[in-house]
């Protein structure tokens, strides 16, 4: 009396999407219900639209940022310092320092962290073009911008480890209280840097 | 100094992304990042699968369904009980009462929940053509079995006061421990009711 009534490509589509890291069978029902509930125009428009985003961007030959340029916005530009160079874990961490305005070097996306969990190793991560990079050009500062996270942290001491014999300053962004937290319910260890180093009025 | 470095379509790829319900624009880059970071041919192979989801799935015109022919198989079935409906709020839902192997009778996909929150409301879900097919067909027994939950339940309310006058039994999936829970850590709702319901040993 049972039926297999789930049709195969849609339970295909579950299997990709559940296949993502980070999802799971119900965050892909759920993004494939959110896909069949629109109108069918827009949801091929955004289907297209993600077509477009893999025929056209790829990483920066030269910093692995995401682009639909040859080389990126940045490594083509003119006027930015090219002795410093902001490692950051994807394109999306670079785009939101660019934002802030307040940095006119270059990047580098390592296109993840380190993590034993997930079976990410150093090989994995474009940590050997950053190498190189650092032997061609005149680089005199490297500002490792991996995320505040326990992943994050040893992915920037790891490189750390690589570069701390070159002759180039390393440093790491700051941690601190964010903007609008409350002490409260910040965590110890955010607490303690805040502390430790905290800045003359 | 400050430049625009993240390319149209990718931002544009956010922004469709982020408007999905339950979507943000965090768990829409993440999204979108798995896609990236998958082997070029096997991303495009996802998105020609979700395309042929969109391209084939419709609802079924008689229970609304998600399948790819014009009656789903429990429609078009011969030996399913055509006087039971069990109403669910997805094709997915369905299909794991399907797995069961418990159930023999027809379904109704509402195809949502009513939420006040979201603005659904009883118009955009399927409840006109339950009502249509309660009318047509020898119903006697309608089920709901929309989900445990605050939404879950105003709809079934919302249905069981439209049917309540129509000479049919309206009944609703139990509520109680599910196998696997410990009774330490049940809420109260749930604990009541497995009392209230209890069954003989």
């Amino acid at each position: 009396m049972k039926l297999d009534i789930i049709p195969k490509i849609l339970e295909e589509a579950v299997e990709n999407i559940s296949q993502f890291p980070g999802y799971g069978e119900k965050s892909a029902k759920h993004f494939i219900l959110n896909l069949l509930h629109m109108p069918r125009g827009e949801a091929f428009s955004v289907l297209k639209n993600l077509y477009d985003v893999l025929d056209k961007i790829h990483p920066c030959k030269e910093c692995g940022l995401y682009t639909d340029k040859e080389l990126c916005d940045v490594c083509s530009a003119e006027d930015r310092d090219k002795e410093t160079i902001c490692v950051v874990e994807e394109s999306f961490d670079a785009y939101a320092i660019e934002n802030t305005g307040k940095y006119k070097g270059l990047y580098h996306v390592l296109g993840g962290r380190l993590s034993p969990l997930e079976g990410i190793t150093p090989d994995q991560l474009n940590i050997d073009s950053l190498l190189q990079r650092i032997e061609k050009q005149p680089v005199k500062e490297v500002i490792l911008a991996t995320n505040p996270t326990v992943e994050g942290e040893a992915t920037a001491t790891y490189i750390y480890n690589l570069l701390k014999d070159k002759n180039i300053t390393v440093s790491r962004i700051a941690y601190g209280l964010p903007f609008g937290a409350t002490l409260e319910n910040a965590d110890d260890f955010t607490i303690a840097k805040a502390l430790e180093h905290k800045t003359k009025f």
